[in-house]
């Protein structure tokens, strides 16, 4: 079991409907200690690829891309979110529904930072769907530049986005993968990995 | 003239209606060069100040915000925004108006991340009526929390918020003050300060 499997057992709280609540350490309260194990996970695991721009949603994601566009010495930008957005000539928009929130974005990138020079390593904390991650990777190819992978803290393995995700063929890293749990017993199950 | 403002004429683009684009560097995308640089001045401002977390608003907030608790080596909670909030026994919730956005958000902290032993320093990356950080400011004292200070990398002096926020008796360190601006000349007054 690695550092963040440990941490969600401590503190990651299941709820009814297939929800866990990370809240305390991951996506309100912030552990800075985890990010700088995720980060540097993300490292260690991304080494040796070339990255020149560290990709990210708002709002959550934004802590682990700072973290580790600071290690990596890179900048960072990330996606805004809008219910509604005149799609002009100045942006990147895709599409993407959230899990948590039940509503549809649309997510877009000003067309200035990114450029088909550029590679991109798209990061965030959570997965479940994969919506947000799509759009991104959607984003990322009408700049004409490459995705060199999608760096997870926690992708949730009970919904469909990792497989939709793998089967697109891109490299996507979840440094924990939540094939189970169970509100009554709390109980998690995750997926053996080999790294 | 610090780094901050050197980066501003060199890179922040003055629009009409006095407004100031900073995206390049600061709130879409992120240099993170100036981001440590902004975390290192914080340090040095309010070095001596007992701090237990580091408290900001989502979403651009967060960039800086976790620069500075890996340096500082605490906690990081952001308060999260949304137009309806249910005003329950969990939350301690405030209200903001954007002048970016012209939307009104209510701003909330879940009452588990801020307890009244805690010393918190509250963080932005641009200021202009100082809306966001009242409604921060009010919720750490709903929390019996002490505010330590309030650390700006942006006020525009043209508007109100720092004059409102110093009245109240809060240390407020911004690192660039915008005291005029001119979109036709292209030229920015910063405002004199000591440090």
């Amino acid at each position: 079991m690695n550092f963040l499997e440990e941490k969600i057992l401590k503190d990651g709280i299941i709820k009814e409907g297939n929800i866990l609540k990370v809240d305390n350490f991951l996506n309100h309260q912030i552990d800075i200690e985890i990010m700088k194990q995720i980060a540097e996970e993300f490292c260690r695991r991304f080494k040796g690829e070339e990255i020149t721009k560290i990709l990210t949603i708002e709002a959550s994601g934004i802590a682990i891309a700072s973290i580790l566009a600071l290690y990596l010495n890179v900048p960072l930008v990330f996606a805004k979110k809008s219910h509604s957005v005149n799609v002009d000539n100045d942006k990147y928009c895709a599409e993407a529904f959230s899990f948590t929130h039940k509503t549809t974005n649309n997510v877009f990138v000003s067309k200035r930072y990114l450029s088909k020079e550029d590679k991109v390593l798209i990061v965030d904390d959570f997965m479940a769907l994969g919506s947000a991650m799509l759009a991104l990777t959607n984003i990322v190819e009408q700049a004409g530049a490459t995705v060199v992978g999608i760096g997870i803290a926690i992708e949730k393995g009970i919904q469909e986005g990792g497989e939709i995700i793998r089967k697109k063929g891109y490299r996507l890293e979840s440094l924990a993968i939540v094939d189970s749990m169970d509100a009554a017993t709390r109980t998690i199950q995750f997926r053996k990995q080999d790294c």
